[in-house]
């Protein structure tokens, strides 16, 4: 019964993608750990439910990462000179393959870790590395922090460097078999999720191997599709049997369908590919941060959208620079505006509401009822304090809320719940 | 004497385009407000002056805005669903109506001008409003601060707003006569510039008005300059005999030669219109985030520099977010990515080294000698503590330097001299 009580404050929460709903002064309920509904008045029935006023403070639903890979977060900022398969064999890779030691891996996963906890998001769909060891200690710490995450212990076993590419396909999926028996019932609120890097490090025989994994445990995938014009011309050359990079997953039965799959990225999928995203109901975890910083274009989310798609924000650090999905919704219509000005003027800008949507139910539906506070909605709540932004204006709560999404950062953030459970 | 002294710390800073020199726990002379140098030991004549020594910390020039509207800060982060021109009529000209009010003015100036004293600018050319005595109080409080800044009663006596725009060509010249009168020798580091809002809002007869103020009094000037399609094709129209949106400026003799002269943006300056910029010597100051958040585009800033412009950078709030340098170095180094990507194969990105030596030296530049460590400059200097930024990395200095003009916020900032005078 802990996890009862009603929050009060200015509550701000897409109903869909159109709808920014605002509720000044109103009342928020938490019910064994999932909202039972926003309110002008608080009804008789929760009455007698603790009740924490934040005053004037905003509270909004946890954001969601559907996109961040942990072991790039200590060289964020830094090595953005080179395009993605370059910049895999020069940054990534080398750095990754430190992750083998595991005192590495503790040192940097503990800045990871602090630094997401102390942001807003609440959730996040995470790649570790190839290694077992180190990604077991990952989510040991995500679960201490009471973040709510899946992740992936990587899997490659061709065109990494020598130092970090597993040995074969049978020896990358018997360490995937050891480390889903190793963490099996261990974890309240971190998931396992497959993760075969991307096509061009997957041989056939290891992604045979991973969709037998998937299936025997009914796990989600998350990997990487039409990211860069080069990376597509690799996939054609090392698949020429596929009609797409998208069908190059859809062959194995990884993309979608039964097993709940994101993609992030899809900044070149043509009409074929968006087409087969849709019918698979795969996501699109779109990272416009990173899609700038590594060179490889602006994804077009608008017309995704319109089609239908399933489509949430990632931070993709480090090709993006920042975990706060603020950070994120602002970077997605700062290019979506780009995108109209320069690439094609049907697709018009994201709106705040609309980015606002995408970093919460957008992506929350992929954890199943999360990024919203409908009744129903799993209760992750981030309550933000504004003050230090200044302005002579009487400003309405979406405004705020819209200020939040351009400024906000850990100093804004005065309290975080996740599954009804206050965590900062 | 107080102004010669010692810094000892990590020290950074641009000597040109093309490097970005560093000297770790290096000493930096400052004699009289100047830079003596920066030295790897401390040399024998300057071993009598008071040394401060920071640590670890970093030490770089003092960072250069080239163009913000101290007016619209008010309404930063807010209201960017439109371009240009509605975004004038429907948000600029009721803000800066209100500027009239100088309670308003006052309480609204004071939250700019601490937030850009906190932060890492030294140096700002500034666009207040048309009012004389709200555009007296910006300067009087900017003289306060200890920054360093030149600010422009704007001139309107067209196609604003009734209540913003100015009675006459005639009225609109003799409130700027009287600004400079009222303001002549007030000042040590606040400084007047001559500043026509654009085309479309000064007549024929006010553009002449203000050459004989600006060549009476020797002054600098500001203005704005091929920022938006619509903005070309009205100014095509306002002015048929003019060869381009520049020539319009530049057959009043507005358009640098004797007179220093910024034009803010130069999006879709042209061959003919880039060469006059470059033949007379103007300065562009290129603002990247304004120009993505009003969907005007991304200017061709690798052109202008191969061909020799002068550029800087400008926060141009509020259709800039920031007012950091910091920011707009980013900005300006991902929207240079966008634009290689996506619109010009030839015009590669900007590296770190560059944008920082655009919000330094480049800027710098229009102030005299500003913006670097070399001997003879003006000693604007800024301490930055990057503790907060963890990374398992040993990282070199540069890279220090990188995630600073990635990642930096106010509590970076440790100390900061302008002139040889230390405002905080």
């Amino acid at each position: 019964m802990d996890k009862s009580f009603v929050l009060r404050g200015n509550i701000c929460y897409s109903k869909n993608m159109r709808e920014l709903h605002t509720v000044p002064r109103g009342y928020l309920v938490c019910e064994n750990g999932r909202s039972a509904g926003v309110f002008r008045e608080l009804p008789g029935a929760f009455k007698h439910l603790p009740l924490e006023d934040f005053g004037e403070r905003i509270i909004i639903p946890g954001l969601i990462d559907l996109h961040i890979h942990a072991p790039q977060f200590s060289y964020r900022g830094l090595g953005m000179d080179l395009e993605l398969l370059n910049w895999l064999d020069t940054y990534t890779f080398p750095e990754e393959a430190k992750y083998k030691n595991i005192e590495y891996a503790r040192r940097a996963y503990a800045d990871f870790v602090e630094d997401v906890k102390k942001g807003p998001n609440t959730r996040a769909v995470v790649f570790a590395t190839v290694h077992v060891l180190a990604t077991e200690l990952l989510m040991d710490m995500l679960e201490a922090s009471g973040l709510v995450t899946m992740v992936g212990k990587v899997n490659m076993d061709r065109n990494a460097s020598p130092d970090l590419q597993e040995e074969s396909a049978e020896a990358s999926a018997r360490a995937t078999s050891e480390w889903l028996a190793d963490i099996a019932g261990k974890y309240k609120n971190t998931y396992p999720i497959i993760t075969p890097r991307f096509i061009p490090s997957c041989t056939d025989e290891l992604m045979r191997a991973l969709k037998t994994i998937q299936a025997e445990h009914g796990l989600p995938i998350q990997s990487h599709l039409s990211e860069n014009k080069n990376e597509i011309e690799w996939v054609k050359e090392l698949c020429p049997g596929s009609a797409s990079y998208g069908d190059a997953y859809d062959r194995f039965g990884l993309f979608g369908g039964s097993a709940k799959t994101i993609m992030a990225h899809c900044v070149w999928s043509d009409e074929d590919e968006s087409d087969l995203i849709e019918e698979r109901g795969v996501f699109v975890a779109h990272c416009p941060q990173s899609n700038t910083n590594i060179c490889s274009g602006i994804a077009p989310i608008r017309r995704y959208i319109e089609k239908g798609l399933r489509v949430g924000l990632g931070s993709d650090v480090a090709g993006g620079s920042d975990t706060s999905l603020f950070k994120i919704m602002r970077s997605a219509i700062e290019v979506s505006k780009l995108r109209w000005r320069l690439v094609d003027r049907c697709d018009t800008p994201l709106t705040v509401g609309e980015a606002f949507f995408l970093g919460t139910m957008g992506g929350g539906e992929f954890f199943g009822k999360a990024g919203s506070f409908d009744e129903g909605y799993e209760f992750d709540a981030v309550v933000l304090d504004d003050t230090n932004l200044k302005s002579p204006l009487e400003l309405s709560l979406k405004d705020r809320v819209a200020r939040i999404v351009m400024y906000a950062d850990d100093r804004n953030i005065d309290a975080k719940f996740v599954r009804g459970t206050k965590i900062l």
